[in-house]
Protein backbone atom coordinates (compact mmCIF):
# COMPACT_ATOMS: atom_id res chain seq x y z
CA UNK A 1 0.00 0.00 0.00
CA UNK A 2 1.20 3.38 -0.58
CA UNK A 3 1.77 5.38 2.34
CA UNK A 4 -0.12 8.70 0.36
CA UNK A 5 -1.44 9.88 -2.92
CA UNK A 6 -3.76 12.61 -4.39
CA UNK A 7 -6.56 11.09 -6.61
CA UNK A 8 -7.82 15.17 -7.24
CA UNK A 9 -6.52 15.62 -11.15
CA UNK A 10 -5.42 11.96 -12.91
CA UNK A 11 -4.41 12.07 -15.84
CA UNK A 12 -4.63 8.89 -18.08
CA UNK A 13 -1.91 9.48 -20.19
CA UNK A 14 -2.78 7.96 -24.16
CA UNK A 15 0.53 8.35 -26.46
CA UNK A 16 -1.56 8.05 -29.75
CA UNK A 17 -4.30 10.88 -28.60
CA UNK A 18 -0.77 12.50 -27.78
CA UNK A 19 0.68 12.36 -30.50
CA UNK A 20 3.40 9.42 -29.72
CA UNK A 21 6.02 9.08 -27.64
CA UNK A 22 7.37 12.65 -27.99
CA UNK A 23 4.12 14.23 -27.44
CA UNK A 24 3.08 11.88 -25.31
CA UNK A 25 6.08 13.30 -22.55
CA UNK A 26 5.45 16.54 -23.37
CA UNK A 27 1.31 16.38 -22.25
CA UNK A 28 2.29 14.54 -19.36
CA UNK A 29 5.22 17.80 -18.40
CA UNK A 30 2.67 20.06 -19.14
CA UNK A 31 -0.06 18.28 -17.42
CA UNK A 32 1.85 18.05 -14.27
CA UNK A 33 3.16 22.14 -14.44
CA UNK A 34 -0.87 22.71 -14.30
CA UNK A 35 -1.37 20.31 -11.70
CA UNK A 36 -1.65 16.82 -12.35
CA UNK A 37 -1.52 14.86 -9.18
CA UNK A 38 -0.90 10.83 -10.79
CA UNK A 39 -0.24 9.98 -13.94
CA UNK A 40 -0.91 6.30 -15.42
CA UNK A 41 0.07 5.19 -18.92
CA UNK A 42 -2.59 3.45 -21.12
CA UNK A 43 -1.58 2.38 -24.54
CA UNK A 44 -3.91 -0.37 -25.81
CA UNK A 45 -2.78 -0.41 -29.42
CA UNK A 46 1.13 -0.60 -28.39
CA UNK A 47 3.51 -3.05 -27.99
CA UNK A 48 5.36 -3.61 -24.69
CA UNK A 49 8.51 -2.16 -25.87
CA UNK A 50 6.91 1.02 -26.63
CA UNK A 51 5.22 1.03 -23.59
CA UNK A 52 8.67 0.23 -21.58
CA UNK A 53 10.35 2.90 -23.69
CA UNK A 54 7.65 5.68 -22.82
CA UNK A 55 7.63 4.78 -19.13
CA UNK A 56 11.21 5.11 -18.69
CA UNK A 57 11.32 8.93 -19.66
CA UNK A 58 8.37 9.49 -17.88
CA UNK A 59 9.63 8.25 -14.34
CA UNK A 60 11.96 10.96 -14.05
CA UNK A 61 9.76 13.17 -14.99
CA UNK A 62 6.64 12.31 -12.21
CA UNK A 63 9.08 11.60 -9.58
CA UNK A 64 10.39 15.39 -10.37
CA UNK A 65 7.14 16.10 -9.10
CA UNK A 66 6.64 14.32 -6.55
CA UNK A 67 3.24 12.54 -8.40
CA UNK A 68 2.87 8.59 -8.86
CA UNK A 69 3.33 6.61 -11.93
CA UNK A 70 1.32 3.76 -12.87
CA UNK A 71 0.72 1.58 -15.85
CA UNK A 72 -2.60 0.40 -16.63
CA UNK A 73 -2.98 -3.51 -16.96
CA UNK A 74 0.60 -4.19 -17.39
CA UNK A 75 2.52 -5.24 -14.54
CA UNK A 76 5.44 -6.77 -16.19
CA UNK A 77 5.56 -3.59 -17.81
CA UNK A 78 5.75 -2.05 -13.97
CA UNK A 79 8.07 -4.22 -12.58
CA UNK A 80 10.78 -3.45 -16.11
CA UNK A 81 10.08 0.24 -15.54
CA UNK A 82 10.12 0.12 -12.19
CA UNK A 83 6.98 2.28 -11.96
CA UNK A 84 5.07 3.22 -8.61
CA UNK A 85 2.61 0.68 -9.57
CA UNK A 86 -0.64 -0.71 -11.67
CA UNK A 87 -4.09 0.22 -12.32
CA UNK A 88 -5.97 -2.90 -13.26
CA UNK A 89 -9.29 -3.84 -14.61
CA UNK A 90 -12.07 -6.24 -13.77
CA UNK A 91 -10.92 -8.80 -16.57
CA UNK A 92 -7.01 -8.16 -16.16
CA UNK A 93 -4.47 -10.13 -13.75
CA UNK A 94 -6.55 -9.92 -10.07
CA UNK A 95 -5.40 -7.23 -7.49
CA UNK A 96 -3.72 -10.40 -5.37
CA UNK A 97 -1.36 -11.60 -8.28
CA UNK A 98 -0.68 -7.76 -8.94
CA UNK A 99 0.05 -7.22 -5.36
CA UNK A 100 1.74 -10.32 -4.91
CA UNK A 101 4.09 -9.04 -7.94
CA UNK A 102 4.65 -5.75 -7.55
CA UNK A 103 5.25 -6.01 -3.61
CA UNK A 104 3.82 -3.62 -0.73
CA UNK A 105 4.86 -0.31 -1.36
CA UNK A 106 3.32 -0.68 -5.00
CA UNK A 107 -0.02 1.91 -5.56
CA UNK A 108 -2.73 -0.74 -6.80
CA UNK A 109 -6.26 0.70 -8.49
CA UNK A 110 -8.90 -1.11 -9.21
CA UNK A 111 -11.77 -0.03 -12.07
CA UNK A 112 -15.37 -0.93 -10.63
CA UNK A 113 -18.57 0.05 -13.24
CA UNK A 114 -21.69 -0.73 -10.45
CA UNK A 115 -22.19 -1.57 -6.83
CA UNK A 116 -21.49 -5.16 -7.16
CA UNK A 117 -17.92 -4.67 -8.24
CA UNK A 118 -18.09 -2.06 -5.38
CA UNK A 119 -18.63 -4.46 -3.08
CA UNK A 120 -16.13 -7.14 -4.50
CA UNK A 121 -13.90 -4.79 -3.98
CA UNK A 122 -14.45 -4.20 -0.39
CA UNK A 123 -13.03 -7.71 -0.24
CA UNK A 124 -9.70 -6.01 -1.39
CA UNK A 125 -8.56 -2.95 1.28
CA UNK A 126 -5.62 -4.95 2.84
CA UNK A 127 -4.50 -5.03 -1.28
CA UNK A 128 -5.71 -2.18 -3.51
CA UNK A 129 -4.94 1.38 -2.73
CA UNK A 130 -8.18 3.29 -4.53
CA UNK A 131 -11.03 2.52 -6.75
CA UNK A 132 -11.31 4.29 -10.81
CA UNK A 133 -15.24 4.56 -10.72
CA UNK A 134 -16.80 4.51 -14.41
CA UNK A 135 -17.50 5.42 -17.32
CA UNK A 136 -19.58 7.91 -15.82
CA UNK A 137 -20.33 8.61 -19.21
CA UNK A 138 -19.64 7.07 -22.70
CA UNK A 139 -16.69 7.39 -23.92
CA UNK A 140 -14.98 6.93 -27.38
CA UNK A 141 -11.56 6.12 -26.22
CA UNK A 142 -12.59 2.84 -24.49
CA UNK A 143 -14.19 0.51 -26.63
CA UNK A 144 -14.44 -2.70 -24.43
CA UNK A 145 -16.17 -0.35 -21.51
CA UNK A 146 -18.94 -1.50 -19.71
CA UNK A 147 -22.16 0.32 -19.41
CA UNK A 148 -22.06 4.23 -18.56
CA UNK A 149 -22.90 4.42 -14.68
CA UNK A 150 -23.73 8.31 -14.55
CA UNK A 151 -23.31 10.87 -11.86
CA UNK A 152 -26.20 9.19 -9.41
CA UNK A 153 -24.32 5.87 -10.47
CA UNK A 154 -20.88 7.45 -9.19
CA UNK A 155 -22.62 8.95 -6.40
CA UNK A 156 -23.98 5.36 -5.01
CA UNK A 157 -20.24 3.88 -5.90
CA UNK A 158 -18.77 6.60 -4.12
CA UNK A 159 -21.25 6.24 -0.98
CA UNK A 160 -20.35 2.59 -0.94
CA UNK A 161 -16.51 2.59 -1.20
CA UNK A 162 -14.65 2.52 1.75
CA UNK A 163 -11.35 3.07 -0.23
CA UNK A 164 -10.65 6.84 -2.20
CA UNK A 165 -12.54 6.64 -5.48
CA UNK A 166 -11.58 8.81 -8.87
CA UNK A 167 -14.02 8.84 -11.52
CA UNK A 168 -13.69 8.21 -15.01
CA UNK A 169 -15.33 8.23 -18.33
CA UNK A 170 -16.23 11.01 -20.63
CA UNK A 171 -15.01 13.69 -17.86
CA UNK A 172 -14.39 16.84 -19.48
CA UNK A 173 -13.92 20.86 -18.67
CA UNK A 174 -17.36 21.01 -19.41
CA UNK A 175 -18.67 18.60 -17.01
CA UNK A 176 -15.99 18.85 -14.55
CA UNK A 177 -18.03 20.37 -11.97
CA UNK A 178 -21.34 18.16 -12.38
CA UNK A 179 -19.23 15.14 -11.28
CA UNK A 180 -17.51 16.34 -8.68
CA UNK A 181 -20.95 16.90 -7.23
CA UNK A 182 -20.89 13.33 -6.51
CA UNK A 183 -18.25 13.09 -4.27
CA UNK A 184 -15.60 11.12 -6.12
CA UNK A 185 -11.87 11.95 -4.82
CA UNK A 186 -10.80 13.38 -8.10
CA UNK A 187 -11.48 13.33 -11.79
CA UNK A 188 -8.99 10.89 -13.99
CA UNK A 189 -9.38 12.28 -17.54
CA UNK A 190 -7.87 10.68 -20.83
CA UNK A 191 -8.86 13.41 -24.09
CA UNK A 192 -9.45 16.55 -21.89
CA UNK A 193 -5.82 16.57 -21.38
CA UNK A 194 -4.10 14.49 -24.38
CA UNK A 195 -5.74 15.57 -26.65
CA UNK A 196 -5.93 19.27 -25.73
CA UNK A 197 -4.48 22.61 -27.49
CA UNK A 198 -2.89 23.47 -24.26
CA UNK A 199 -2.53 20.82 -21.93
CA UNK A 200 -1.02 22.63 -19.20
CA UNK A 201 -4.12 25.46 -19.28
CA UNK A 202 -6.57 22.19 -19.47
CA UNK A 203 -4.91 20.54 -15.88
CA UNK A 204 -4.70 23.89 -14.24
CA UNK A 205 -8.44 24.71 -15.45
CA UNK A 206 -9.59 21.37 -14.52
CA UNK A 207 -7.26 21.52 -10.70
CA UNK A 208 -9.15 25.42 -10.02
CA UNK A 209 -12.65 23.23 -10.55
CA UNK A 210 -11.77 20.65 -9.10
CA UNK A 211 -10.30 22.91 -5.76
CA UNK A 212 -13.47 25.00 -6.37
CA UNK A 213 -15.75 22.02 -6.04
CA UNK A 214 -14.70 20.81 -2.21
CA UNK A 215 -15.47 24.47 -0.54
CA UNK B 1 17.87 -21.31 -19.63
CA UNK B 2 16.40 -24.26 -19.49
CA UNK B 3 18.47 -27.54 -18.89
CA UNK B 4 16.37 -29.96 -22.40
CA UNK B 5 13.45 -29.05 -24.56
CA UNK B 6 12.03 -30.31 -28.11
CA UNK B 7 11.13 -28.01 -30.44
CA UNK B 8 10.00 -31.17 -32.84
CA UNK B 9 6.06 -30.43 -32.80
CA UNK B 10 5.16 -26.70 -31.45
CA UNK B 11 1.99 -26.22 -30.83
CA UNK B 12 0.48 -22.60 -30.69
CA UNK B 13 -2.47 -22.69 -28.90
CA UNK B 14 -5.18 -20.61 -29.44
CA UNK B 15 -8.43 -20.56 -27.59
CA UNK B 16 -10.54 -18.58 -30.06
CA UNK B 17 -9.57 -21.29 -32.47
CA UNK B 18 -10.04 -23.92 -30.44
CA UNK B 19 -13.42 -22.99 -29.94
CA UNK B 20 -13.04 -20.91 -26.06
CA UNK B 21 -11.41 -21.93 -22.91
CA UNK B 22 -12.14 -25.75 -22.35
CA UNK B 23 -12.16 -26.72 -25.95
CA UNK B 24 -8.77 -25.04 -25.66
CA UNK B 25 -7.63 -28.21 -23.15
CA UNK B 26 -9.29 -30.79 -25.23
CA UNK B 27 -6.75 -29.57 -28.03
CA UNK B 28 -4.06 -29.11 -25.75
CA UNK B 29 -4.17 -32.62 -24.35
CA UNK B 30 -5.09 -34.69 -27.78
CA UNK B 31 -2.25 -32.61 -29.12
CA UNK B 32 -0.25 -33.74 -26.37
CA UNK B 33 -1.32 -37.56 -27.01
CA UNK B 34 -0.76 -37.33 -30.46
CA UNK B 35 2.76 -36.08 -30.06
CA UNK B 36 3.34 -32.06 -29.51
CA UNK B 37 6.39 -31.67 -27.65
CA UNK B 38 6.18 -28.17 -26.30
CA UNK B 39 2.61 -25.79 -26.03
CA UNK B 40 2.31 -22.22 -25.92
CA UNK B 41 -0.44 -20.27 -25.01
CA UNK B 42 -1.64 -17.18 -27.04
CA UNK B 43 -4.51 -15.20 -26.95
CA UNK B 44 -4.38 -11.82 -28.47
CA UNK B 45 -8.08 -11.23 -27.98
CA UNK B 46 -8.41 -12.33 -24.52
CA UNK B 47 -8.33 -10.39 -21.68
CA UNK B 48 -5.35 -11.59 -19.01
CA UNK B 49 -7.63 -12.78 -16.40
CA UNK B 50 -8.77 -15.50 -19.16
CA UNK B 51 -5.08 -16.05 -20.39
CA UNK B 52 -4.45 -17.05 -16.78
CA UNK B 53 -7.61 -19.56 -16.13
CA UNK B 54 -6.45 -21.22 -19.04
CA UNK B 55 -3.01 -21.54 -18.36
CA UNK B 56 -3.67 -22.93 -15.17
CA UNK B 57 -5.64 -25.42 -16.23
CA UNK B 58 -2.96 -26.38 -18.99
CA UNK B 59 -0.11 -26.83 -16.93
CA UNK B 60 -0.80 -29.74 -14.78
CA UNK B 61 -1.71 -31.23 -18.27
CA UNK B 62 1.55 -30.27 -19.55
CA UNK B 63 3.53 -31.08 -16.77
CA UNK B 64 1.74 -34.88 -16.65
CA UNK B 65 3.10 -34.93 -20.42
CA UNK B 66 6.60 -33.64 -19.26
CA UNK B 67 6.36 -30.84 -22.19
CA UNK B 68 7.19 -27.31 -21.35
CA UNK B 69 4.35 -25.15 -21.24
CA UNK B 70 5.40 -21.16 -22.11
CA UNK B 71 3.24 -17.88 -22.41
CA UNK B 72 3.09 -15.53 -25.82
CA UNK B 73 4.29 -11.89 -24.80
CA UNK B 74 3.12 -11.83 -21.17
CA UNK B 75 5.54 -11.88 -18.55
CA UNK B 76 3.03 -11.06 -15.99
CA UNK B 77 0.93 -14.00 -16.87
CA UNK B 78 3.88 -16.39 -16.99
CA UNK B 79 4.62 -15.52 -13.55
CA UNK B 80 1.38 -15.72 -12.25
CA UNK B 81 0.52 -19.24 -13.66
CA UNK B 82 4.00 -20.43 -12.85
CA UNK B 83 4.68 -21.39 -16.71
CA UNK B 84 7.85 -22.92 -17.73
CA UNK B 85 8.36 -19.16 -19.78
CA UNK B 86 7.32 -17.01 -22.65
CA UNK B 87 7.69 -16.71 -26.02
CA UNK B 88 8.35 -12.84 -27.13
CA UNK B 89 8.19 -11.21 -30.42
CA UNK B 90 10.79 -7.97 -31.86
CA UNK B 91 8.04 -5.73 -30.29
CA UNK B 92 7.65 -7.17 -26.42
CA UNK B 93 9.42 -6.71 -23.24
CA UNK B 94 13.05 -7.27 -24.49
CA UNK B 95 14.88 -10.67 -23.27
CA UNK B 96 17.24 -9.59 -20.65
CA UNK B 97 14.18 -7.88 -19.13
CA UNK B 98 12.10 -11.02 -19.53
CA UNK B 99 15.16 -13.14 -18.56
CA UNK B 100 15.43 -10.90 -15.43
CA UNK B 101 11.68 -11.13 -13.83
CA UNK B 102 11.56 -14.78 -14.64
CA UNK B 103 14.93 -15.80 -13.76
CA UNK B 104 17.60 -18.75 -14.96
CA UNK B 105 15.18 -22.02 -15.10
CA UNK B 106 12.91 -20.33 -17.70
CA UNK B 107 12.42 -21.29 -21.22
CA UNK B 108 12.42 -17.65 -22.99
CA UNK B 109 11.87 -18.19 -27.15
CA UNK B 110 12.62 -14.93 -29.44
CA UNK B 111 10.49 -14.60 -32.64
CA UNK B 112 13.00 -13.75 -35.64
CA UNK B 113 12.02 -12.93 -39.23
CA UNK B 114 14.91 -12.12 -41.23
CA UNK B 115 18.70 -12.20 -40.49
CA UNK B 116 19.26 -9.17 -39.03
CA UNK B 117 17.01 -10.55 -36.44
CA UNK B 118 18.94 -13.37 -36.46
CA UNK B 119 21.95 -11.57 -36.10
CA UNK B 120 20.82 -9.50 -33.31
CA UNK B 121 19.50 -12.90 -31.27
CA UNK B 122 22.90 -14.18 -31.59
CA UNK B 123 24.38 -11.50 -28.92
CA UNK B 124 21.33 -13.13 -26.62
CA UNK B 125 22.56 -16.71 -26.60
CA UNK B 126 22.96 -16.50 -22.86
CA UNK B 127 19.43 -15.34 -22.34
CA UNK B 128 17.21 -16.92 -24.61
CA UNK B 129 16.86 -20.69 -25.25
CA UNK B 130 15.80 -21.07 -28.90
CA UNK B 131 14.26 -18.76 -31.94
CA UNK B 132 11.24 -19.01 -33.59
CA UNK B 133 11.23 -17.94 -37.65
CA UNK B 134 8.80 -16.99 -40.09
CA UNK B 135 6.26 -16.41 -41.16
CA UNK B 136 7.32 -19.49 -43.25
CA UNK B 137 4.38 -18.34 -45.41
CA UNK B 138 1.48 -15.51 -45.00
CA UNK B 139 -0.64 -16.82 -42.18
CA UNK B 140 -4.33 -15.42 -41.21
CA UNK B 141 -3.86 -16.00 -37.79
CA UNK B 142 -1.41 -13.17 -37.11
CA UNK B 143 -3.02 -10.09 -38.30
CA UNK B 144 0.43 -7.96 -37.16
CA UNK B 145 3.01 -10.38 -38.52
CA UNK B 146 6.50 -9.72 -40.41
CA UNK B 147 7.03 -10.07 -44.54
CA UNK B 148 7.09 -13.89 -45.12
CA UNK B 149 10.24 -15.62 -45.17
CA UNK B 150 9.62 -18.53 -47.17
CA UNK B 151 11.43 -21.70 -47.05
CA UNK B 152 14.34 -20.52 -48.83
CA UNK B 153 14.92 -17.65 -46.02
CA UNK B 154 13.84 -19.91 -43.33
CA UNK B 155 17.10 -22.42 -44.67
CA UNK B 156 19.24 -18.97 -44.40
CA UNK B 157 17.71 -18.15 -40.67
CA UNK B 158 18.44 -21.64 -40.02
CA UNK B 159 22.05 -21.67 -40.80
CA UNK B 160 22.96 -18.54 -39.62
CA UNK B 161 21.30 -19.66 -35.85
CA UNK B 162 23.37 -20.74 -33.30
CA UNK B 163 20.38 -21.53 -31.03
CA UNK B 164 18.05 -23.97 -31.67
CA UNK B 165 14.97 -22.95 -34.59
CA UNK B 166 11.48 -23.91 -34.73
CA UNK B 167 9.12 -22.77 -37.85
CA UNK B 168 6.34 -20.82 -37.87
CA UNK B 169 3.70 -19.10 -39.63
CA UNK B 170 1.08 -21.16 -42.51
CA UNK B 171 2.19 -24.71 -41.90
CA UNK B 172 -0.39 -27.40 -42.23
CA UNK B 173 -0.01 -30.83 -43.04
CA UNK B 174 0.23 -30.38 -46.47
CA UNK B 175 3.58 -28.45 -46.49
CA UNK B 176 5.26 -29.22 -43.67
CA UNK B 177 7.83 -32.02 -45.32
CA UNK B 178 8.53 -28.88 -47.47
CA UNK B 179 9.31 -26.62 -44.37
CA UNK B 180 11.26 -29.30 -42.66
CA UNK B 181 13.57 -29.94 -45.55
CA UNK B 182 15.31 -26.16 -44.45
CA UNK B 183 16.43 -27.79 -41.45
CA UNK B 184 14.34 -25.99 -38.72
CA UNK B 185 15.28 -28.40 -35.23
CA UNK B 186 11.24 -28.50 -35.07
CA UNK B 187 7.03 -26.84 -36.73
CA UNK B 188 5.03 -24.28 -34.52
CA UNK B 189 1.51 -24.61 -35.63
CA UNK B 190 -1.60 -23.01 -35.13
CA UNK B 191 -4.44 -24.33 -36.85
CA UNK B 192 -3.13 -27.23 -38.57
CA UNK B 193 -4.12 -28.02 -34.52
CA UNK B 194 -6.37 -26.19 -33.16
CA UNK B 195 -8.97 -26.20 -36.04
CA UNK B 196 -8.39 -29.79 -36.91
CA UNK B 197 -11.29 -31.88 -36.60
CA UNK B 198 -9.63 -34.51 -34.82
CA UNK B 199 -6.41 -32.98 -33.48
CA UNK B 200 -4.81 -35.70 -32.00
CA UNK B 201 -4.75 -37.60 -35.62
CA UNK B 202 -3.25 -33.79 -36.89
CA UNK B 203 -0.70 -33.65 -33.99
CA UNK B 204 0.03 -37.41 -34.40
CA UNK B 205 0.54 -36.98 -38.40
CA UNK B 206 2.73 -33.81 -38.00
CA UNK B 207 5.04 -35.62 -35.72
CA UNK B 208 5.40 -39.00 -37.92
CA UNK B 209 6.20 -35.84 -40.92
CA UNK B 210 8.71 -34.63 -38.85
CA UNK B 211 10.18 -37.79 -37.93
CA UNK B 212 10.14 -38.95 -41.41
CA UNK B 213 11.96 -35.44 -42.27
CA UNK B 214 15.00 -36.63 -40.25
CA UNK B 215 15.79 -40.31 -41.75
Amino acid sequence: MRASFDLSLYLVLDPVQCGGHDAAIAVARAALEGGATLVQLRAPEWHKRAWLDLARALLPITRAHGVPFVINDHVDVALAAGADGVHIGQRDLSADIARQLLGPDALIGLSVSNLDETANAQTLAGVIDYLGAGPVYATPTKTDASTPCGIDGLADICTAARLPTVAIGGIQAHNAADVMRAKPAGLAVVSAICKAADPRAAASSLAATIAQSRI
